[in-house]
């Protein structure tokens, strides 16, 4: 019916559209009832065959989604009806201890939570392949000269290893701050029709601290059926994620434009193909996944939105958060696993990148150049004389070491020697070199914890 | 896979998301073919028969959605694998005359409208009908007295009728605003790899006439294949229209709660029944409007960002609408139906109003009495002394009329009778009854265009 | 204290910013005032010389924005304390008449109105200017050859003049819709405490109706301080503005990329100038423009956000609005203007646009040869053969010219003179041409309405 | 010119509007600029005596903030004119060595986030004391009852001491978050042009890490001029921090009603008033914390968006996080105050607390009735026994005990006193007091560290 098999593969691999498909929420809902009756036999209060005979048809293949999602209009959530089918498909007197003392709300967060946790798992395993690639960019181009651009103007030489480490920073950031995301705010959540777990008796916390235990999620401190901080927090660990990609994504774009052709996207069958131009080679795999990141960001802020609860249970801000985790999930991991299959695969030109370099005819060097002659001329002197030889070979083309050496006041501060020198993008790298090992031992580091 | 049916139905109904379904994608892009292939052979570039091949083909079911999304990945659209399969499913000679001209982004641009106004039309009827029962509340209860209520707290009297009445006019303004989108701005986008239809020769804009003519939308000025204003104003349109049955809904969910208690939802079947709690009413036809509003904007964000696009086709930008705009008309969608469900079978209980109304000892028409006093001892002397009655009351109970005649300045003013009318609610409504006659006029006006 | 001069200036003109400074908005609630006593007078609620009274001393220069701000803390906007300083400056018993009738909300929403109309006209201005300055270009450029890209790879030759007359559609358009809702949406707002006017007895819509009037707004339909709906829809219109600009703005920086060349900035002193870098030419209007884009569309999400109200007067939302406004005009008004001045002055190398086309050996007319060979060849074998030869000239350099006609096929299929022919962009314009003739046309139109 | 003091001091104590206001960013450029130069004396770049005499100058009074943003138009930031200004008033030869090696960006970006560390450690420390007055309130009100509301209807008992005890987990974990943001996240940024540090020759590193000690804000592993996650991570957390003290601002809302009248603000001279209405007390700090959530959220969204940065200095992006930077902690700072005003003096009221759980006849035990009646009766014949008597009180009022004990089935299955004991709110609030106790754990842990 709106089955959204149409466009959703262009932006995210099957494993992970599997992971937060309706089976797999429906799998996440039933392990959470499952769960539930395992924590209650385990402090008494059902029998243990109870209990199994409950989880042994906690299995999503006997249920039906889009009947469960039709006939959870009545109650605003699929949960309701989902407990009416699952007490009729438990044999005997146990179909009486299915759902004891919960609410619709706990099972639809706790499942929500392992979706979360499973999706995340494998958003995480993408990352790290993506770290390791951007990593050995870095390691292997550590010295390859490239155009530092700034507001899209080429700046400074730079080399494409300080590029790719700035990417792998950022990405092992991220990675790392999603990674706690997934390890300390996952967590069950069961509460009772209020918070107060009041049907449970003073087994309560007891059987909370089970129920995490069996579904391998953190325990909350209170009920947070309506503090909904870890769920805004899941947003925007998303968000960033998105981003950080994004970026590279972005960067890839711009270095893959006919004019500028320093990379392109691995080529793979297909890929990157028009439908009306055959000589295209389309950066498809960035440009989803900046799309991605677009819908990753819309999605991160409806669950940041969504904080605002209203008493023991809100009234339409938690409604709002199911479908935007799927998306942002979705949205997020696509553009991870997109830019991780990109870089991968990248396929990168050093020639291109050293002709762009020379295409301003030394003035890249300019920076240099006023910095050498300032010793001499002053600062603001100097930055007039190369300004305006600057000016003159962007008019009228040329080289800007003649157009230097045809000022006097120049001529007089420098030999032609330590203007060559002067105008060398390799002798002009400051730190770049520092910086790429610091991101590789920082991302061993990180790949170490 | 991501079948997006256990939580979908919830929050819109069946027709709406057929609507925005795959199959109603796919046939969109198909039909946008078809009328391709006829306006091509109105201009005499194809054959009428060949014309005829390739729409008689041209029907959905016979293509699969998630193999063309698959398909779709290397290309980054659907686009490119329907054409190859469409091309396969078209017999003989006329196969070569499939897409002649058009990008993917024509077809799936085209295609994007066909399903915005497909689904714009049943939200406009739900509106409609939205609007009628409106009208309906705010004719019926043009004179029931209730509180009128700012910052969460009585204030003044106000009717039920002109609460309905502001409802109705920013209802009335949504969807006029929503259909000006639907008949005006929704267009054909038809512009060729680049924007020039440089393979239709000289014929360009004629077919793209008749290409509008075929699918009843409107004929652009230029091609938008990266000028996105129409979808980003579509996207504050269903903001605005989820944004004015969201008001609705939040006015019932606070008029229902158990505390006031003074309108409840239409009882239907199981509907706002809890797991739990066997005695509770759940306003959920307005909890998942709110939900959906909330979803309506972030998608909304989405497509009005998404005008930031690079050269002749965005490299994300427009990958991010796709979704979105399903989103964005499921949500706001669903959201117009339930507030529509709601107030076509809407409980109103006028006694539960006035009870309220009364509850403040007489506090409620303060304004009233300070305005009448103003006259004999200055708005400021006024404001001090009913002020200080009316804090009395709250905090020792009683009422307003006996707190006022205990401070002799009062006595002195004003006699008991005097005092008895201005503290009656009915008397003290000013401009309520002609501002509700004025909305259903606008109403009225508005059915008639 | 929050002075915002330090970076205000940098994103939009002087003009703007005072137009909605708090001297503006301060003016704007006191002509509220005096209209208000005038409309009552008329009505014959309050004497003519009263009116006067109050009106003379509406000058906001008599009052102090920083002390209000701050007086108004305790009821949460600046207009309690507003009215208490402005009856303080009426002379003698016209004090008394002061803000008769009315509540904060109504001043505070009217002048909203006020600020917005006079902040929009500035915006329409700069609008107009701005789509002169497209409509220039694009019939200057009407047969400038350049390279059309999508996905950020050349596609096909487009003109000039064809980008920016999709441009200009795209502004017309917006500037058509912002147009609207300044003349139709913006109205006076007058309900008093809770929507009744109840304090202005039978006299409350006349009293509104002369109160529209003595403003130059638009009288609403019945009073609109929960029902936010046009609020909502100038931040749309806002964001689809600012989005029309921004999609020049990236253009613009993209074509004046170091590598590209095509377009610059026009030059100003010590425009785009760097601090570190005397060679460079930034783009930094657009870029300006373009963080202005972002800035825009999170108010607008505000604005839109902000129909969430609740009962008679909102708990938050309201108050959410009116910072946003100023931002949301501040932020999409410096775009157009930034914009604006790009396209006034902008420098056009229309040789640097024909080396880029030329720059990939023919590459950018392959469809242009598929088509033609087409004929002789089928489409799918077309579509071999030259995607064959134009990875070979990706791979190797060279030209397409002699990779074809390498190929024994393709020689056989075309003469070298036909092949000349298919490769002269100039010959492969389709429809380039009349599309900005139609958009040209569109334009005049909608400068005679 | 555009002071926004006429709405600002509403939403922000004075303190923090300082902290972010002009003087304080130019501050910290100011004192970004003399810990340059500091850091390179003591790397020997230069002399300790022209580090002392720049230092001596960088005090923001000696400049104009309005000036500059003036100035900072032609090269699209306030830094270019600083550096000017500056080197102005440096004596003799030490203004050569002012902003040695760095760009605009390195400047801007640190004193950006000096401006968020002293913003922050104000925001910190307005959290904790709205965590005290949570904890305090969830200690005092440990064992008060009061009604549970989901979706906005009654549902259980619960204690007010739950309640806080939920809103200040909530507080703990976001105040963690943003603490660690601050602590870990705040680095100083120094690349120079393209973040080679080039002109800094081989002392880069060694320079960088001196500047961060000098600033006391972190080292980074890299320039971070296009990495923006940690500028999105401090939006998202500045979001989720809103949104946690929103949660609190909204149930407060609630409980303030008229109708429930659970709690209300401390009262203040002339707090909550309202211009009109003698009797009104407005939860007027609730407001405005809700009216800053709002903006918060739309500010860290611009920050969220801006990680799409270009190359090696993004074209609009980060120009959009200056003044995003400056709302979202002006707006999630002012909302933490205002709701930890709220908290310290909140005036609850248990009676009303008490006469609202007991207004439903009983109907709130309805749950545990059921479970009791389960052991008997089984738990859907149990369930539907207990709605038809709740069905019969909610229509025709009276009291769940008599409806109960009129049905013969029930009758047969629990006697008068256990129905009394199942009907005593106090009897059913399972792990309410646990909770509590884990909360004022989890905080005093939280004080410790």
């Amino acid at each position: 019916m709106s089955e959204r098999e149409l466009f959703g593969p262009i932006f995210a691999p099957d494993e992970l559209l599997r992971a937060v498909g309706d089976h797999a929420w429906l799998q996440a809902m039933l392990d959470a009832e499952a769960a539930l009756a395992r924590a209650q036999a385990g402090a008494g209060m059902i029998s243990v065959s109870d209990a199994d005979a409950i989880a042994s048809v906690c299995d999503a293949s006997r249920f039906d989604p889009a009947g469960l999602g039709r006939d959870g209009r009545a109650a605003g959530n699929p949960v309701v009806p989902l407990v009416k089918a699952l007490t009729a498909e438990v044999p005997g007197e146990a179909s009486r201890q299915v759902h004891l003392g919960a609410t619709s709300q706990d099972i639809n967060d706790t499942a929500a939570m392992l979706v979360c946790s499973r999706a995340l798992d494998l958003i995480l395993a993408d990352l790290d392949a993506l770290a390791a690639a951007c990593a050995g960019l870095a390691q292997t181009h550590r010295d390859t000269l490239m155009a530092g651009r700034t507001l899209m103007q080429q700046a400074l030489p730079i080399t494409f290893g300080l590029k790719a480490a700035e990417w792998l920073t950022q990405i092992v950031d991220a990675r790392s701050y999603l990674s706690r995301i997934r390890h300390e705010r996952l967590a069950v959540q069961l509460g009772g029709a209020a918070g107060t777990l009041a049907s449970l008796g003073g087994k309560g916390t007891q059987i909370l601290a089970s129920f995490a235990r069996e579904l391998d999620l953190a325990e909350p401190v209170t009920p947070w059926h309506t503090t909904r901080g870890r769920v805004a927090e899941l947003g925007g660990a998303l968000a960033v994620c998105a981003g950080a990609v994004e970026k590279v994504a972005r960067d890839v774009i711009l270095m893959a434009q006919t004019e500028v052709g320093e990379v392109a996207e691995p080529a793979g069958e297909g890929r990157g193909g028009s439908s009306t131009l055959p000589h295209k080679r389309n950066p498809i795999l960035c440009v989803t996944a900046a799309a991605g990141a677009r819908r990753a960001r819309a999605s991160a802020q409806t669950l940041q939105s969504a904080m605002d609860h209203e008493h023991e249970r809100a009234a339409g801000a938690w409604h709002s958060e199911w479908q935007a985790l799927t998306d942002a999930l979705t949205a997020a991991g696509g553009a991870v696993s997109a830019v991780r299959e990109t870089l991968s695969g990248l396929e990168v030109y050093p020639r291109r990148m050293r002709e762009n370099l020379d295409a301003t005819g030394g003035m890249i060097l300019a920076e240099n150049v006023t910095t050498i002659l300032s010793g001499a001329l002053g600062r603001l002197r100097a930055h007039e004389l190369v300004q305006a030889a600057c000016q003159r070979v962007a008019r009228e083309g040329g080289d800007l070491r003649e157009e230097l050496l045809a000022e006097e006041e120049i001529r007089e501060s420098i030999t032609g020697e330590e203007l060559d020198s002067a105008l060398d993008p390799a002798g002009y790298l400051g730190s770049a070199g520092d910086f790429v090992d610091r991101a590789l031992r920082h991302y061993e580091k990180g790949e170490a914890t």
